[in-house]
């Protein structure tokens, strides 16, 4: 299993474009498989969507709307607001798995990679890649 | 690693079920393993849920709800709400592995295998199906 | 492909830790590769999420938001609400992929494996795990 880990600063940025690193990442270990997309956080995600029309924004905006950044949360840790980014991770998932073929992702046109993250008190995000040949 | 790629026309339905599709596939494949399901769009996702009794159509409700089809989005493309569609794929993953032994998807009695697409822009949909071995 | 079935009783619990079953697996499956954690249900999920720091219950609080215990459902089986329980797993896959390495799951610090089980109608769920090699 080939992996490989790097880091990404997600200093005042919901969204963050991976997909470049991944790419590269499916092209160095080759084949047909897995690609396994993992970050080890609890108040972060990864996904797939468009980047670049807008929805980064929309994203943040229901964001604050599902997960209000009041008093409300038992989890008391942090600034206010907080205990609402230790919820994400359950409806976005911190692992993905994609297909990659001939060393290439297996991507739609409009589909780019991107970390999901909500806290603004930790900004340097690891993110570790993973390929299980097929 | 096997694949496989067809289309799911989606005009009029939230939900679209693509159980048997699967299950053929896995037979073909044979063996035990992990069946890839991904759709290479950014407006809709592939779920597991109960089909039939009534779900679909409180997806359809609840999804209204999560992303109104109002002018709230920065995404402006296409008709009214839908830069909602594009916060979809954030939340409903477009990519599902499943679990196949001796060639057959394993599912819980009430689980099938769905398309979730909200976006009434594209209605045909290709769904790639991938199985590696274990 | 190793795998192995156990039970979790959730009763009384929306998030049943089972990150113990989990690691203990990885264990005696060893090597590098894919712990795929899969739940047969279509009322549940598994989800990465910190535990023992309030969570838990605004996990709960949020879900009681997000899919009200009302009469709106079109799902008309079993105890008011329980249409929501059902649209949980189509936001909450039941369906979860884990990097191992040498044996070991590769978890952040502040990362447990759950489920997630808003059902009070089924309180023995099963848990499926299966180990694919890299």
């Amino acid at each position: 299993m080939k992996s490989e880990e790097f880091e990404v600063d997600t200093a005042g940025r919901f969204v963050s474009n991976i997909t470049r690193d991944v790419k590269a990442f499916a092209s160095e270990a080759g084949g047909d498989g897995i690609l396994h997309v993992f970050v080890p956080h609890a108040t972060c995600g990864v996904a797939l969507m468009e980047t670049g029309s807008g929805s980064e924004g929309d994203l943040e905006e229901m964001l604050r709307r599902f997960l209000p950044r009041d008093d409300r949360y038992r989890h008391q840790h942090g600034s206010m607001g907080h205990g609402g980014d230790h919820l994400l991770p359950v409806f976005v998932s911190p692992a993905l798995s994609l297909p990659v073929e001939g060393g290439k992702v297996v991507l739609g046109t409009w589909q780019s990679v991107v970390v999901v993250d909500p806290n603004r008190e930790n900004n340097t995000r690891r993110v570790q890649l993973r390929f299980i040949g097929g």
